[in-house]
């Protein structure tokens, strides 16, 4: 069966576009109107919802919304003692966004659920569009993937700009906040596959369609702080300076020069305040950010200490002084290397690059990576765009994903018979 | 009369202590309770003016308010023909300001002329108190020089953050707008002194009280722009880049290099900003102001084109643009070599070092030195500070200067009189 042809009375273009087409109705569901923003439980979450229920019931799948707004669609197998593959991305938008960011992993699981037909599969598929992955209403991300395996009650008072809980929320939409346990899937999952755009300019620079993604890179976001003397511009000498704009600016480009040499590194400085900020004064403060992500944990900590360490050197050779603070650390979350080799052999015989890529954004399956073998299939991104209105993607690359993607269902199909 | 001692019974240390105690008084007329702000014509202005009056009373000094609201004491010279030399710094003052930086010129000027005593001199002394140097109401500064040489007519309709005019402050303070042409002083103007707090570091850090001034600095003052792509800080590797910011950094660390290379030149970034600004986003746009000064046109020019030449290369090895527009530029003001070599001679009789300094900062002798001989005096700024409510300066640096000040006017005497 690993050579198996795919069908060809399909039309895999008819269905990519039938992708997109339904990617792009969605979009008018929106909770602000001329661009498409849609956080946790707004009311354009509904239409979102009927529109895939549309397609769910053309191919004969029971959906329905979980107590944490997941939309989910089953398909059962007739095996006994079947275990269950979750497939899913998220609903939800950053504000003024793109078409695709989430919706198209939710769709591209509807089109390969029709692509399969009436093909037997050993293995359940639990297809679920998460409520909530962007962390934009209330601060914290993936609301809706932490609800499928159990750990959403814990978020149920944090609150949103207008003070609302999360619970409140829940009760709003109209879902029974009391249900919320139910929401988790209790099954035997053998793994988890989202397809995604890729949201950076990687496949388009190689001139590839597809990729399987070997890890989520592991993060770590802090504050630093340079603290000199402000003084005029004029009447300061150099000699008797003490700048934290030039302190700041020798990291900046110390955090350059180290992600450069380092493989796979990558170091960012997106905010920088210089304080008090006026043309004619010597900036007496500067507060930056660093951003900075690796695909292992020891390279971006060896790397984030040896910044430290330099930027406390810069700030004594200058008179200045240095402080930071963390803001954030997430581990990397390796992608299961059995699926993972799966998805490549499933990329191969499509004619596609085998070599998998290190995803530098996060997504669902950071989190459901940490219980389930989890794996991603990334999507070129035309111009690297995404969190932007601009944001698209290829008809032919979609049919790519649906043929691979089909390939790597029956490839597990294969698998999961043989265990 | 050039090694005349000056006057023994003179107590100068008590004069310096009246000099301050008069600034203190000044500094409580403000228009703002609880800190120091006198912006042009305020009604705290009055206060200020009566406070000079009693002073000036004393020493059988005629004063007045002219049209553009410069108070004004004029003291006679007996000779016939006798030219005129204007004394003055300014009584306006920033928000949140100090208690010297302008005010301390104007006291020591009725202290100078107390030290004198009745010692006939053969030129007459106008004592001018400037109504406006700082530029805070109307956003642009020397209201009052420019009244004083008769070219303040020309900002009459220009308006302030309410929408009212230079014309319509006047005759709300209460004076005849349609005098100010005869603001102008008509006289044979032999010279302009100027004593002024240093505000900056130097004269500290070289253990000095005092120094005369040989030039104030020309300036030009940039806005500056480097626009890259942003980009996901996560999904966008070091290779795909167009990061402003880093271009930015390299162009603060060059300003700086070249600055600390060039003798007397400063350079400034005081205010940047990376857009969109966001710690996850690579910066696509930096906006930027740089700030550089030197007593010489030709090196600072000089080094603004070598500084926007390496701004060019930056951004072409970088993938960047880069667009500047020049947002303010004065040429610099030597001060009259005569002038301000009787100044050294004054300093060196009083134990002084004679080399004089350059002012980083503008002054009223800015824009009086291109009509008149203009020369300064500066009084070492504890901390280098100044426009702060901690601004200060020490009364045995006043005596100093009243002493400096005196030997001065006698030697521009003996010199006239030689004339």
């Amino acid at each position: 069966m690993t050579t198996s042809p795919l069908p060809n009375e399909l039309d895999w273009t008819d269905l990519a576009g039938r992708t997109l087409a339904c990617c792009l109705e969605i979009a008018a569901c929106t909770e602000e109107p001329g661009r498409i923003t849609r956080t946790f439980l707004c009311s354009a979450m509904r239409g979102t919802h009927a529109r895939l229920d549309r397609w769910a019931a053309s191919l004969g799948l029971q959906t329905h919304e979980d107590a944490a707004g997941n939309w989910r669609a089953t398909r059962r197998s007739g095996r006994p003692g079947a275990r269950t593959l979750v497939i899913g991305s998220h609903l939800d938008s950053v504000p003024n966004a793109g078409a695709y960011d989430g919706v198209l992993g939710v769709v591209l699981g509807l089109g390969l659920l029709e692509a399969l037909g009436d093909t037997p599969l050993p293995y359940h598929v639990e297809l679920v569009g998460f409520s909530e992955e962007e962390g934009v209403r209330f601060g914290v991300p993936f609301i809706g993937s932490r609800a499928l395996i159990g750990t959403a009650q814990e978020l149920l008072t944090v609150t949103d700009a207008q003070g609302k809980t999360v619970a409140q929320a829940i009760i709003e939409y109209g879902l029974d906040v009391a249900q919320l346990a139910g929401a988790q899937l209790k099954a035997d999952v053998l793994g988890y596959f989202e397809m995604h755009i890729e949201q950076g300019p990687v496949l388009e620079a190689e001139g590839r369609s597809l990729a399987a993604v070997s890890a989520i890179a592991g993060q770590s976001r802090l504050n630093l702080t340079f603290t000199g003397k402000a003084n005029h511009a004029g009447t300061t000498p150099m000699s008797l300076r003490r700048d934290a704009l030039t302190g700041a600016s020798a990291l900046v480009l110390a955090a350059e020069n180290l992600a450069r040499n380092t493989p796979g590194l990558v170091a960012t400085v997106g905010a920088l305040r210089p304080l008090p900020g006026a043309s004619n004064v010597i900036p007496g403060e500067v507060q930056l950010t660093l951003d900075i992500r690796h695909a292992r944990d020891e390279v971006r900590l060896g790397a984030l200490d040896e910044l430290l360490t330099l930027a406390g050197q810069i700030a004594e050779e200058r008179g200045l002084s240095f402080a930071h603070e963390l803001r954030l650390e997430e581990h990397a979350t390796p992608m299961d290397p059995g699926l993972t080799a799966l998805l490549g052999e499933a990329l191969e015989a499509e004619g596609h690059v085998a070599a998998p890529m290190v995803s530098g954004a996060g997504h669902d399956a950071m989190l459901l990576g940490q219980v389930w073998p989890a794996s991603m299939l990334f999507l070129r991104s035309p111009g690297g765009l995404s969190h932007h209105p601009d944001e698209a993607v290829r008809e032919e690359d979609v049919a790519a994903a649906l043929r691979v993607g089909t390939r790597f269902l029956r490839r597990l199909a294969e698998r999961e018979e043989a265990r």
